[in-house]
């Protein structure tokens, strides 16, 4: 099956319900484009569990805010449509705006708690803009597997609670995060480095590991103090704009009062013209309730 | 086939799968319950359009203001299935509220510019608990014909809209007020009203008819003296709290500057405890645009 390249909504709606009528599973691969090995390794393990891949493809201005990257976000169809048929997708689903949107749309979706802090406290409105159009994006696709990266940590666990509370017919899968050698994430948004910028940039990576150590080498369970070795260590390295350096529990993003179990760390920075963002999990040794202080 | 009662919105979910596999086309009724024959026409058009049709029953506690009626909201499940069967249901779905929503919900569903007005306006929030509890059953039953009455007409408009802008797959079907013989359209609510006041009812059928009138044989064009008459209408019988007397497009609900075409007049008032609405449809005489004024 050589690669199809849908604009259309409707179209692509039936040719997906058409396949789940032959019996085939449908994985499905939101993106913005501007595909990078993370988006691949996506598509690879879409294409490893089900047995149809379609990629969207579409910049989703409602999750950009007034002021952020719309006009300047990267795009390339053709190169995206190459490489996602290479890394096994068969359906490129890429809408105009106009078509996706006839009239502006006055629906919005909200998941309250998890969408006010971090992310959600720097670009206001942006989870609301994230979580309408995927679920528009899902009740377009149908029933299907939906994959996602953990990249976009809080992004998933938005998706997964609206996919919960609305029952929505999509199994989400989070995907772990793909990193260049350097240990810095993959993002579209890193094209925006210079190169020395570029250089610097895997200090996030190094900032979450002195988190990660803080908690599991040496104990420390003050999240408030977890935090500050996540941010000393950034701004050892210098250029680095802070924007939080955090503690979340992995469900509900939380702070907790003391770390226990598995935690998440997140960090989002500026650094030149990029917004970046990371997270890793983190485990606090011990028992995880009921031991003894 | 007998009529099935069903609890768990997976069974339910896999149910209604199952008629759309066999080829079925799947008829949706949405009620909180009370069944009255204003619901009994909504199960018979469905019956006629589809090959399935199922009821949900369900007092939806997200659309319930906090001093609203819903620990007194009218419930008999039995009443509701047996009528349901007889108007020609297969599937009854009555999900506990434990079973629908397992963690309270911190998703949620808005529409905005049509739920800010009139109901909206007298109810906050109510809208977003109907959009909310309606993407979630529409996600549960899949794609299906889904029947709303005319009666709840800023519903109707707002379910549209939704239905629209997430492009879900579903058919929504508004469908005539159904009214008793002296014109007070059926609600569930109705209960609430003692027999003096069931004998005052109807004027507010009759504040519609009058507002019709004076746009439909007078030429009022005017919005304010169209809402005007139907507040006077509805003054002459006493023990009415007027809430709103509204000319709106039938579209977006916004009130035109010059009644032009046709338009939705709706009224909301209250009657001892019960606070009951009602809307109809007016067309102005003469040409609805480019003629001369």
């Amino acid at each position: 099956m050589t690669l199809e390249l849908i604009e259309e909504p409707a179209a692509w709606r039936a040719m997906l319900d058409a396949c789940r009528t032959k019996g085939q599973r449908v994985g499905l691969v939101p993106t913005m484009g501007a595909l990078h090995a993370g988006h691949l390794s996506l598509i690879r393990r879409a294409a490893a569990d089900c047995d149809v891949v379609t990629l969207t493809d579409y910049v989703n201005p409602l999750q950009f805010g007034p002021t952020e990257d719309l006009a300047a976000y990267p795009r390339d169809l053709d190169r995206d449509c190459r490489l996602a048929g290479e890394a096994g997708a068969e359906v490129v689903f890429a809408p105009t705006t106009a078509e996706l949107w006839p009239e502006s749309p006055r629906t919005s979706v909200r998941v309250e708690g998890l969408t006010e802090v971090m992310e959600g406290s720097s670009r206001p409105g942006h989870f609301d803009g994230v979580a309408t159009v995927v679920a528009k994006l899902f009740a377009l696709a149908g029933p299907c597997w939906a994959y996602f990266g953990e990249k976009d940590f809080q992004q998933l666990a938005v998706i997964r609670r609206m996919v919960a509370d609305l029952s929505l017919p999509i199994e989400v899968i989070g995907c772990p995060t793909v990193r260049d050698p350097d240990g810095l994430a993959l993002s579209s948004r890193n094209a925006y480095l210079t190169s020395d910028e570029r250089g610097a940039a895997a200090r996030i990576y190094y900032a979450l590991l002195a988190g990660k150590r803080a908690i599991e080498d040496d104990g420390v369970d003050d999240p408030q103090l977890v935090s500050q070795a996540m941010a000393d260590a950034l701004a050892a390295g210098a250029h680095f704009e802070l924007d939080y350096a955090e503690v979340a529990h992995p469900d509900d993003l939380t702070r907790p009062k003391r770390v226990q179990g598995e935690v998440r760390l997140l960090i989002a920075a500026r650094l030149g013209r990029a917004r970046l963002i990371d997270n890793i999990a983190a485990t606090a040794p011990g028992p995880t309730e009921g031991g003894i202080p």
